[in-house]
């Protein structure tokens, strides 16, 4: 069957969460035993990523922010491989993740970052690569080889190894609380992965589908753009992905009667915004797909895809990006594309 | 004639640019001199913005990133209103851009780190509002009430106040070069003005256009997001911006024969990989727009769209954003819709 490899890396997540955690903690907290002894200089984060990875820094932009007080800036790679004129990173701690850990432009800020005396940290599935040797410290996902070239697991062990690091970072009197509701993880992703079934009937309908938006907010922001990238790797959709807030600033002009649009939104600080976002559109017609726990945005969907109850806002990310890849692996066989072998895609891409 | 007043203000920008070269300079100044006494303790600079601000910033990215040696992160407004859980921003320089200086979103972040002790700057063109109220420092656009909802003149001044920014803050053996650089802008901004009536033309072969891609790198990398943007607004076309690097990471497989894809490639260090990026494209059957001054990159263009000679690359912003602004204006017409009134939207929108 077309997909097998995305379809059997999508349902391995559970397992390369719960690997992670158990296995992960100690290394973790070991590295932020190392960072806490560095930390005194850092006024601000810096993380160099690509595709799939640079939506997990979108991730890391509200949950360092919101939990660590860390500003954090998205690298501009290539301020340090083309224009060679790299920024002032010794305040910073940087931070390089990639799933192959061999693209050169996520290699260089880290490098840099190194050379003038910051802390690094390299997040990727290939402990010997170059990313991995260019780091101070290194957090192997473990996430055993990832065959398909639209990345699932790596991408939410990518999430879960940043939410661990940012419980590690955490204030004493939080950090337990957190470490709980991080154990429960691997469970709400396994309830999510199976909606694989109702999903690939909820698909049917998007046969013709050709485009749509994507939006979130907050710290499901970097959700909807990974949504959207999933169904453009996959089915080549033109999928477009917006913050709520974004949207109403101009592209809301495109979205005009039966224009399906996708909205990320769990139920926490951004919910009544992704809320109020959704009515709008909905009378303008818009087709929507809508991703929660609750029954009232659900309600306002077409195509209902149901998280789980209870999971808290900042590690929402993790479960709700599931029932999306599901939707890409459906739609794509429903298309009678192979989601394996997507045209002009290779799984390691080397940019410079 | 539809869209008379996007047709104004886009002819009007040599005079804005002109006016706020000679009239803002000594302000820039003084507020350069009075940043420099609060320099010490910047680590890092932080961008608020929405919309057409936002992609504003992305230049302030690499303007300073290249020139000033600073990393830029863009803020996520949502940290500050829905979340209540603003980072630390004492060590940062934080800006706030809005043509209006009305949203909350925008002010609240400049707020916070002005509370914080952090100095803070708003770049707007309203300066009585509240945006210039929270900030040290207001740096006036003078731009000229804009009556478009597309916003074009106001785009242009953010980018030169930014580039005359960041000259003032310069080494003063690099600020002369610089200075006498700026003082050509509105020159170059006049020639690609020029080029309405070619433009006009050109955009009837597109009537039917209804989705595209754009793409830029480095210093073009945010006038491919603003290209997309006008496009949106005025011609609710899906149109999708990439860093060429992201694309290949992904959202190259949705290019297939005849798809339209809009590049910004001016000469200098990215464009070597701008032209390695059109060829593929172009052997896929992509239909090429290109926006450049080299005869080799115009030449893979079914539309070339041609820059003046000799701009620096740092500047070349301001100049290639002007003709898709244009043919935005004359897409619009051609397809029968009023660019100065998109559905939809309304010239200040207020987000939290």
């Amino acid at each position: 069957m077309a997909g097998e490899h995305l379809s059997r890396e999508i349902a391995e997540q559970p397992e390369v969460l719960a690997r992670l955690l158990n296995a992960g903690e100690p290394r973790i907290r070991e590295i932020a035993a190392g960072l806490a002894k560095r930390w005194g200089d850092v006024a601000f984060m810096v993380i160099a990523a690509r595709g799939t990875s640079d939506n997990a820094a979108r991730y890391a932009q509200y949950l360092f922010g919101a939990s660590n007080r860390l500003s954090v800036a998205l690298a501009t790679p290539s301020l340090f491989t083309l224009y060679e004129s790299p920024p002032d990173l010794s305040r910073s701690f940087t931070v390089g993740i990639s799933q192959s850990g061999a693209s050169p432009d996520i290699v260089a800020p880290v490098k840099e970052a190194r050379r003038q005396g910051a802390p690094t940290l390299a997040i990727t599935n290939e402990p010997d690569s170059p990313l991995a040797l260019a780091a101070d410290f290194v957090l192997p996902l473990n996430a055993g080889s990832e065959r398909s070239v639209a990345a699932t697991k790596t991408y939410t062990a990518q999430l879960l190894a940043m939410a661990m690091l940012s419980a590690s970072l955490a204030r004493p009197e939080e950090a337990d609380r957190r470490w709980r509701e991080l154990s429960m993880v691997p469970r709400w992703v396994a309830e999510t992965v199976g909606l694989a079934g109702q999903i690939g009937q909820q698909a049917e309908r998007f046969r013709y589908l050709d485009r749509l938006v994507t939006s979130g907010r907050g710290y499901c922001y970097g959700t909807a753009f990974e949504a959207a990238l999933k169904l453009k790797e996959t089915c080549y959709l033109l999928a477009e992905p917006h913050a709520s807030a974004d949207f109403l600033h101009g592209p809301v002009a495109i979205i005009e009667s039966g224009f399906p649009a996708l909205l990320v939104a769990p139920t926490g600080a951004a919910f009544p915004d992704m809320v109020a976002f959704a009515r709008p559109l909905g009378e303008r017609g818009a087709e929507l797909l809508v991703v929660s726990d609750s029954d009232e945005a659900l309600g306002l969907a077409r195509t209902p895809l149901r998280l789980p109850a209870g999971v808290p806002e900042w590690l929402a990310p993790i479960p709700a990006i599931v029932p999306c890849q599901l939707l890409a692996l459906s739609l794509a066989r429903v298309k009678g594309l192979d989601p394996d072998r997507p045209r002009g895609l290779s799984k390691v891409t080397l940019t410079y």
